[in-house]
C-alpha cells in the first residue's frame, strides 16, 4: 500500500463521513448535536422488531486492499457503520465481486450457523457469489433474582472470516471490517460517528500522516467506535476527552461505579464505543488520538481530532498543528 | 508433547466432564439446566462458613506434562474445578508425587503466608512431600458511605508457583493450573462447566484439532471459566454467544451499566467467567471459541462448542463441521 | 542504569514515602488508617473549585534517568503523586533544568491546547525553559434520561510527551512519569500511597531486588496506583489482596456488578487504582506484587509489600523472606 498519498477510497470515506454513516444502513441519526434520547426517523425505524435489509458489496481496492460498500464501486476501509435497535433483524446480502472466497462475520448479534460467516459452518461467499446473512437482536431477559441474561446492545463490529485462512486473516489484514452498533431503547444518538480500527501497525489501514482526521464543531455529540484487529496489542488514547468504561461511555446515574478512562486496551477482536461532546471543557483545537504503545505512536499509529469552533470556523493554531502533522500534504476530512 | 493424538489424560478430562467437575471438590452442582438461584445440596454444603477438605495429587503426565488430580492416577490438564461459597474455607492437601519442587497458589481467596504457595514464603512442596494449604473466603464488608470492601466471590484460578522458577514458570507451562470459583449467596448454578486456559500458544496445553470440544444441549445453562497463562497476549472469543463484562456475566437489573461483550483480553494471571444458555437465540450447531489474535487462531488456538438439540441429538451439519475441523480424527467430549 | 545498587534518588523516594506523597501537592491525606469519607485538611482544600499551584522541576538523574520533583534536587522516579478534588484546578509550573526538550502531559483532566504538553500543539518546554500548564476538573453532568457525562475523578497519571520523539518516548523510558488522582466528593482517603509503574521490563525503572518495598501496618488503608508505560504488555498481580474492577476498587453497595480481581492488564498509557486494608483477612507478612507474564516476573518485574504487625513490629518470617528476595542487600523503604 502506498503510505504517502491518500488513496481514492479514502476520499470516499472522508466525503461520506460528512453525511452520517449510520443513516444509510440502519438508524436515522439526527444531525443535531446532543440529540435527545428518543430516536427520531421514519416510523418503520422506530418499531421494535423491525426487519431491515442492506446489500453490501465486497470489492478489491487499489493497493491490494479490499472493502465493503453499500453500492458498487463504493467500498471503503473500514466498511459502513451498520446499526440496529435491540429487537431488530438485519438481513445482509453480501455480493462478492472479488476472485477470492470471503464472508461477513458479526460480533454481538444472534445468527444461526448458516450466517456464521465461517468456513467451519460452510458459511461464506465463493468468488463472485451472493449470499444473505441474517443478524437478529433482542432485549435483556430476566433470569433469576435480579439478574438478566444480557441483550445484544453494544458497540460491535463485523469482519471477513474466510479470506486467506479459515479465520479470514488475509481479509482482515486487507480491510474487510467495519463497525456494528446495536442500541438499547433510550440510548442517546450522536451527531457524528468515527470508526477507528487498530489493525496491526495501522489505523484503518493507514499510517500518519494519512490517518483519518475526524472533525466536529465544539459541543457536538460525537460517537467513537474503536475496533482492534490483527496480531499486535494496542491501547487507544484520546487527548482531552474521556469516557466511562461501560456500555455507553456515560455514567448511569451518580451511583454508577464504572471507572472513567481515556486509554483502553484495543486488542484483536475487541471493540468499544463512547460518546463525547467535542471539546467540552477543553475548547476547540487539534487533539491527537493514538496508540499509547510508544513505538506504535512513533511509528505512525496516530491521527487528529479537529474540534472546530461552534460556528464551524477554524480555531487559532489548528491550521498550524495540522500542517505540522501532515507536512505539506494539507487535507481535511471528517 | 504430541500434538497429533489425544493423550490419555485428555480422555480422562473428557469423560470426567460428563460428570460435573464442581461436584467432586466443592459445591453440589444440580444437573438441571437453568438451575434456580437457591443452592441445592447436602445441608453442610449450604452452611455459611463451611470447612471443606480436598486432597490434590500433583503428578507427572505423559509428554512431559504435569497435572493436579482428585485421586492418584487421575491428574488432568487443567486440574479439577474447585468451588466455594463466600464464607467457606477450603483446606487443600497437596500430595506431590513428582520429583520436583512445586506448590499450589490460589487467586482471589484469603490465605496466610504459609499458604502463599511461593518460595518467597517457603510455602511449597518438596519432591514427594505432602503439605496442606488453607484458603478462606468471606462476604463484602461495609467501609464508609455506600462503599463496601469486596468479598472473595469471583471466577479465580490456582496454579503452581514453585516449579522451575520462584514463579512456577515451568509448572504452569506444563499444565499445573485449574479453575477456582467463589460464589456469592444467590448466584445461579450452571448445568455444565468448561475451563478454557490460554497458555502461550495452546488451549489447555493442546492445539487444534485436539483442543477440547465442549458439549451442551440447547438451552442448558453453561458456565465458562477462562484463564490466561504464560508469556503471550490473547483475546478470548466465543461465536454466537455473549456476556456482561462484570462479575457474573449477567446484568444485575436493567440499570447495570456493564458492557456486553463476546471478546475479551485473556492475559497471564487473569481469569473471568460467565454463563450462557447454550444456543439460546441462535440454535444448535457447532460454534467456535478461539483466540482472536489472527496468527494464534490460525496456529491452533481454536476449539469447538457443540450445542446439541434439546433432546441430545446431533443437529444438521454438526457432524460435517466437526469432521471438517478434526479431519479424520473424529472424537467427541464435553 | 546500574541494576545492582539502589540509586540516590531511590533513597529519596523511599524516605519521602514515609511522609505522605499526596500532602505536598494536593490533598491533605490524613495519617489515620481507614480514614473516614469526609475529607480533612485546611479549609481551602475542602472548597469545590479550589485553585492550587505546584512547581515541578524536571531534572537529569544519575544513570541517564530523568525525574520530576517538587523542589530543586528532589526529582524522583516516579514523580510525586498529584491530587485534586473534582472541581479543582491545578496550575503546574514546570521548570526544565535539563538540556533537552520535554513537557508534562496529563491523563484524565481538562486542559486547553496550550497545556496539551505535545509538540503537535507547540506545548512543551525547551531546554532550560519554564512553562505553566493548567489542569482543570469538574463533576459529572446530567445528559439525558438517567445518563451523566462523566466528571474527571479517576486514578490518572502524567508523563513527558516531548523528549526524544513527539510522543515523549525517551522521556517516558527514562523516568518522566507520575500518578495523578482526581477524587470525587465522599471518596475515602488512604493512610498510605504506593505508585507502581510497569515501564517496559522494569518497575519504576528498577528491577528486583531493587524494586520498591512498600510498607504498611496491619489494617492500614493503603492506596495503590498502577500505571503502564513503554512498549510491552503486562499484567499487575498482588498476592493476598483483591479489589473491585471499577473506579475506586470498592463495591458501591451490594448491587454493584463489578468483578473483583487481583490481576489486571497494565498496558502503556493505562492506569488504575484501588485501596486495600493491608493484610486484612490474611495477616501480616511479606506479599509479592509482580507482573504475571512469567518471563517478566522471572526477569525482575517483582517487588514486595511488607505488612507489619499492627504495632509496626516485624511479623515472623518477614526478615527471612526479605533476605531471601534481596540476598545480602537488605534494605527497607515504604
Amino acid at each position: 500500500m502506498d503510505q504517502h498519498a491518500p488513496p481514492a477510497w479514502l476520499d470516499r470515506i472522508l466525503s461520506r463521513r460528512r453525511v452520517l454513516a449510520g443513516s444509510a444502513a440502519g438508524l436515522a441519526v439526527p444531525a443535531i448535536a446532543g440529540a435527545a434520547a428518543a430516536p427520531r426517523g421514519r416510523p418503520e425505524e422506530l418499531a421494535t422488531g423491525a426487519l431491515r435489509r442492506v446489500t453490501l458489496y465486497a470489492e478489491a481496492l487499489p493497493g491490494g486492499l479490499f472493502g465493503y460498500g453499500l453500492a458498487p464501486g463504493q467500498a471503503t476501509v473500514p466498511g459502513p457503520v451498520l446499526e440496529m435497535w435491540e429487537g431488530d433483524t438485519l438481513e445482509v446480502t453480501l455480493v462478492n465481486t472479488t476472485t477470492q472466497r470471503l464472508s461477513i462475520h458479526p460480533h454481538g448479534v444472534d445468527y444461526d450457523t448458516a450466517s456464521d460467516g465461517s468456513p467451519l459452518n460452510a458459511s461464506f461467499n465463493n468468488a463472485g457469489e451472493t449470499r444473505t446473512y441474517v443478524w437478529r437482536s433482542r432485549e435483556m431477559v430476566a433470569a433469576a433474582g435480579r439478574r438478566y441474561m444480557p441483550g445484544n446492545a453494544g458497540y460491535w463490529h463485523y469482519h471477513d472470516h474466510a479470506m486467506g485462512t479459515d479465520h479470514g486473516t488475509a481479509g482482515i489484514a486487507k480491510g474487510l471490517y467495519g463497525a456494528l452498533i446495536v442500541r438499547r431503547r433510550g440510548d442517546i444518538l450522536p451527531a457524528r460517528q468515527f470508526t477507528v480500527v487498530f489493525n496491526d501497525m495501522m489505523i484503518n489501514n493507514l499510517m500518519a500522516p494519512h490517518t483519518p482526521m475526524f472533525e466536529a464543531n465544539l459541543g457536538e455529540r460525537v460517537e467513537w467506535i474503536a475496533i482492534g484487529h490483527g496480531n499486535t496489542f494496542h491501547t487507544f488514547h484520546l487527548h482531552a476527552h474521556r469516557w466511562a468504561d461501560n456500555r455507553t461511555g456515560m455514567l448511569e446515574g451518580p451511583a454508577d461505579p464504572s471507572a472513567v478512562i481515556d486509554n483502553k486496551d484495543l486488542n484483536p477482536g475487541s471493540s468499544f464505543g463512547f460518546q463525547v461532546l467535542a471539546g467540552d471543557g477543553v475548547g476547540p483545537g487539534v487533539w491527537m488520538y493514538h496508540c499509547h504503545v510508544q513505538f506504535h505512536s512513533d511509528g505512525g499509529m496516530v491521527g487528529l481530532f479537529l474540534v472546530r469552533n461552534a460556528d464551524g470556523s477554524m480555531p487559532p493554531g489548528a491550521e498550524e498543528a495540522i500542517h505540522r502533522f501532515r507536512g505539506h500534504t494539507h487535507q481535511h476530512g471528517g
